[in-house]
């Protein structure tokens, strides 16, 4: 059977940045390390003027495609994610096949388009429709391109505004991949939850406490789930576990659970047996209280071990680099984390082929899903394609009272005359409202 | 291979109707005509104050478990396909899957959840995802949900108006079906349209006489690259063709088009050429003006014949029996079709097991989709397992203040408090927000 996965990945980032130590926390009267250390995040991508969630995905999109060498008709799908969607029924992959149709020669009349919505959950959802048309033979030899695009704004003062961000990650499904493989084996863990919603609202109404634990035990059915048809999971099966990353310090809460979770009942548990003792398991307590809390004091001190702390430092770490640059981008969070994971591996110089990813994408409201990748023959190249560090060191740099001026442009309630701060080159612009309301854009070269 | 496609169908109507030659009409000063010949509609469906897209998806999805003896591990996935969500982020399926666990033992909490918007055609996509799910072997041996459902109201006095509707279509998507089987191919027509829009709006801007030429030109652009894959489409192959239906005009002004696209070339062109000749080929023209009026002639003396109104009656009037007295239910307007001409096959007694249709789904913005359905030995009992005729009768009937209300109950600018028209009986409905702006369900014996 041949295989099917990630082709190819570029991302975009919105073009300004707001520090976190150096422009947030003194405008707040908050120490930097709230920032920098409690949530482990340093700086938020912000769109410019002309920038909003069609020009980000189709500017990645756009470079996708050149660096591929792709016409529109190797293209039969595009599918969107997104929780930014400004219209309730036209979808923005037609806006961005649309931007796309003006700098190619030829048309995506026959590539089927859509756009789905669960949280930060629907980059994967569209990554596995994709690969699932693929499998289901109805491909005819053409690629799918998955946009994972929001622009993740929160009302000011709000507890969340310091994990904003807001860009794009364009992936190409395909056979035979250069990147990774997708694996066949999914885990879902997925529940009615009312942790993070926006009802007929731009900004999220969030409920931050009930917003982690439900991350974590979506996360464990998934897990759970996924080892029905994937088989054990050991941690040192993995080279890089990427998770939905709305904000480093959230995966660092997670990771320890996750391995706590995988390493039950494995050589692991044995070796560590002797300095933290094994596991609690529920059958030795007798009530539910004193179960949970001496399995809290074994967390505790399973973090502190050399061998969990390597394997985070191995595993999690470098699939946060580029997270702590730019913020919480929602759909495109996990997509940048497994981009981070790997870019440090080929900085390394490391020889990764046949290496394993285990990935674990999650939404609120909620679900979470965990699926396995396999880093295939051509990743050295597609990594080293990236423009990701020169777009990240190009941002605008924003002072407090611009970033509360790019917030309000972006915010559909407030009318505003902001000005752009930097120049558009070679990439697609919001240019306006046609007369039915509908936003239009165009190419600058 | 084992086939792929929709087990069961379950129909939910708003338990309201405005009735357009009795009550609308009147109100509008127009004849009854304008409504019953013009656009073929008699009566709208609308939603009861305690009805919304959750609930009547939910109830829709309730009715097909019931029937078809569901629990909850029997479903791998819940997609539901909407224009009228609520929430930016959170999906419309979490909240059905939610009340969905209130009445069964057992909970969802390992099915994929998912949502999709393409104005009307998310539905088909929605099916196509879970088509190619089953075929790429993810499925566990477990079947999908798929809910197409919406409120599909117009601000008053908008030329909408009068096609407004309110609905859901519960299907279930499974191996060896019992209604019918999913063709692997499929055609697609799409492109980057500004015909209906709703931007930051609830109730969408349309452009109706683009709105009506973009259908017509996605429709015959997927019926090409259709027929790439598929093979020629002779009209006598089909016993039924469901098109999406806006109101049952547009599928009348759609259904000649396609007629003399696909007699093109065959023996059905020849028979006709003594009566009206052949049809006009651009190459036969100087000029594109020229060939599209000698093209319209044509068309008009198709439409006329014997030959023409026979198909017509047998394969397409029969799918527009229930839309003329529901009006649009967008997405789940053309599997209403379906239901509605497989319907008239049943109550007409007919054998139809191996009979074809010829599926035509649409979403303004814009994309067709063509796929082709065989009719399988379970579909009798399937239709007559339906209760759609004693929903509409018992549908309350609104006199025009009355439909004043209801429409401002629904509408989200304006704070009404408008009693219930009905007794809701053994179903879902809703229950007032809770404290994050939620919308809450509940169970009514």
């Amino acid at each position: 059977m041949t295989s099917v996965g990630i082709d190819a990945i570029e991302i975009h980032t919105g073009k300004l940045k707001l520090d976190l130590a150096e422009t947030f926390a003194p405008a707040m009267d908050d120490a930097p390390e709230k920032y920098t250390k409690g949530l482990g995040l340093h700086a938020s991508s912000f769109p410019d003027t002309y920038e909003d969630i069609v020009t980000m995905g189709a500017n990645a999109a756009h470079r996708l495609m050149e660096r591929k060498e792709l016409e529109p008709d190797d293209i039969g799908r595009i599918d969107v994610a997104t929780e930014s969607a400004f219209d309730h029924s036209k979808p923005v992959s037609t806006y961005i096949a649309g931007c796309l149709e003006q700098v190619f020669e030829g048309d995506f009349h026959h590539a089927n388009k859509g756009e789905r919505k669960f949280a930060c959950v629907a980059g994967t959802q569209s990554i596995d429709d994709a690969y699932n048309w693929i499998r289901a033979g109805r491909n005819r030899g053409r690629a799918a391109i998955v946009v994972a695009t929001d622009t993740a704004l929160y009302a000011r003062d709000d507890p969340g505004e310091s994990t904003q961000g807001a860009g794009a990650v364009a992936m190409l499904i395909d056979e035979d991949p250069d990147l990774v493989e997708l694996s066949k084996a999914q885990g879902f863990g997925s529940a009615d939850e009312t942790d993070f919603l926006k009802p007929q609202q731009q900004f999220p109404s969030v409920d931050g406490k009930r917003s982690v634990n439900v991350y974590l035990a979506r996360m464990r059915e998934a897990m759970i789930d996924y080892q029905r048809v994937g088989g054990d999971i050991h941690p040192d099966d993995f080279r890089l576990g990427p998770f939905h990353t709305p904000f480093p310090g959230m995966v660092r809460k997670a990771a320890v659970l996750a391995y706590r979770h995988i390493i039950r009942d494995t050589d692991i548990e044995d070796a560590l047996a002797d300095d933290i003792g094994r596991q609690p398991r529920p059958e030795g307590f007798d009530d539910e209280e004193q179960y949970r809390e001496a399995l809290s004091e074994y967390t505790d001190a399973l973090k502190e071990t050399d061998r969990y702390q390597e394997w985070y430092d191995r595993t999690i770490n470098p699939t946060l680099s580029i997270s702590r640059q730019v913020g919480n981008w929602y759909t495109g969070s996990v997509h940048v984390a497994r981009v981070s994971g790997l870019k440090a591996l080929a900085e390394a110089g490391e020889d990764a082929v046949g290496d394993q990813l285990l990935v674990g994408s999650y939404g609120s409201g909620a679900q979470a899903e965990i699926h396995v990748e396999t880093i295939q023959d051509g990743w050295e190249a597609e990594l080293d394609a990236l423009n990701i560090d020169e777009q990240l060191d190009s941002r605008y740099d924003l002072d407090f009272e611009e970033y509360e001026d790019v917030h309000d442009a972006h915010n559909y309630d407030e009318e505003t005359a902001v000005e752009e701060f930097t120049a558009p080159d070679s990439e697609f612009v919001f240019d306006g409202w046609g007369r039915m309301g509908e936003r239009q854009y165009r190419y600058v070269d």
